[in-house]
């Protein structure tokens, strides 16, 4: 854990459109890729694409129906009774404690997970943001649960993608789906609307091993309190609440995190990463090994196709 | 840290109407006292003065005025540089850094916190609802700083007056005054209305020297999942948000607690705890040494007049 990069990520012959952790200070790039790469799909209004575009996300509350949810719901207990038991390891804990704060690579764990990620209805939203026919670069089951689920600190996914897993291009897409309520009070997700725009580079380099950490607790591609201050102050912050089967999806460069939960209610949600097939995982630009297939897949990247389709 | 309390507890020959952590299992007792012990002051409505009775709380926006405000953010800004330099015992810090999370005796710290405990509005309601004079039972300023405020787990205040201060009865009175905004994204506090008509005794006993990590993160003296669940299925939650200069009261049994900060925005206050002059601390119910003064008063519980009075 406290060895860093091998090699010096500065050595890298490729071109980096997106420098972090190289040893340099914070700072904050333009992006340089387009937020919608296709047209607006049918199932979403002009004002809906617009506003993913300019904001990086979009919410639609009752987006699974309740039998839907149910029927992930108890695909998603049954995943944590049978993984929890055993240090698997697509099992990440809470920091302070033996519960299951996420399941990895859940998609090839679960059927019915698997065809949540060739939902039609989904997969045409996520092919027409990205262009193209994608494929699941990550997928896990969030359980915040209540009394003891501790915060997500701010990131950029996009941030870790590139540095720790050589994902290229900004053109990888979140779908969050929620099997509970996301209420005031239970550490709801809360994004920067407009910071997708914006890449914050982050001081110092990247220790070995570093994963196996961060997915606890994120101590290095974290931007600084005066960056985050700077953008929070120039777009707020934005908290979609609403009940089990809403829909998140947002930017991979969407700065976002989550408070604790100290209610009694359970924070759980399915997150799947569809990635671009014109996208696909390099070397990592920090310059260490690559992280493991359930976390990053370079070799499970199979298109993904509509169910029965 | 280890050792339990030097005596049983339960060999105390005082009767114990709120009996807790005394070695049994968790139970739910009912309060024993009366929420309000005097009549409506001239400064409440009817209906506000209801509210309290019933939901135990009662938040008043703006009841400072800007200009007290900024006077008061300054004096506790003033005493966190004064008093965060060297480890003074009324300064409390984040678990997991050195940030300070509380100064305790604040207003015997600064005179300008001396003047909010005489401020004439808020004494004539405190004198309503405790039925008679009043004295400082505790004072405190909570900085719940930008990006790494923690949580305050649930509790109520008047289990561990009781308990650890030796507070015979629920005749104590909360009031917290905002310094910053309360939003949805900092931590505001999290109330459960109704709840202090329930007294939740804490199974276990209290260990030697517990004070001294409670205020940091609570292991003895809080309620269980099933309690808590319980409780919030039938009552649910309440978050009084609102702007600077704000006021919240609450009854001393009121069941209550706060998520974590990870926003840019601060949630600064200023807590005193006003307990009747019916109402001096005896010993602890627990065997224990009293707490120290600067965290429960037996020696400053000079009655409260208001400013210039």
């Amino acid at each position: 854990m406290s060895a860093l990069s091998p090699r010096d990520p500065r050595e890298d012959p490729r071109e980096d459109r997106y420098p972090s952790r190289v040893g340099g200070e914070a700072r904050v790039l333009p992006r340089r890729d387009p937020v919608v790469y296709g047209a607006c799909p049918a199932l979403l209004t002009d004002k809906q694409w617009a506003f993913y575009q300019r904001d990086g996300y979009l919410f639609l509350p009752d987006f699974l129906a309740p039998q839907e949810v149910r029927v992930l719901a108890r695909a998603t207990e049954e995943l944590r009774a049978r993984l929890g038991e055993h240090d698997a390891p697509e099992i990440v804990r809470e920091p302070s404690s033996r519960a299951v704060r996420s399941v990895f690579a859940a998609h090839r764990l679960s059927a019915e997970l698997d065809a949540l990620t060739r939902n039609p209805q989904l997969l045409a939203i996520v092919e027409a943001v990205l262009g193209s026919r994608t494929y699941v670069h990550q997928s896990r089951v969030n359980y915040k649960p209540g009394f003891e689920g501790k915060e997500f600190y701010w990131h950029s996914d996009f941030e870790t993608w590139h540095v720790e897993d050589g994902m290229p291009s900004m053109r990888a897409l979140s779908c969050s789906v929620s099997l509970t309520e996301n209420n005031a009070f239970n550490g709801a997700v809360m994004v920067v609307p407009g910071s997708h725009k914006h890449y914050l580079t982050c001081p110092g380099l990247t220790p070995e091993g570093h994963y196996q950490q961060s997915l606890v607790r994120q101590e290095y591609g974290v931007p600084t309190h005066a960056q985050l201050t700077t953008l929070i102050d120039r777009y707020g912050i934005a908290s979609p609440l609403g009940g089990p089967g809403s829909l998140l999806l947002f930017d991979c460069n969407l700065m976002h995190g989550s408070n604790s939960n100290i209610s009694p209610y359970p924070r759980n949600n399915v997150f799947v990463v569809f990635n671009s097939v014109q996208n696909r995982l390099q070397a990592p630009y920090c310059g260490l090994p690559a992280r493991p297939e359930h976390i990053a897949s370079r070799e499970h990247t199979e298109v993904r196709t509509p169910m029965g389709g």
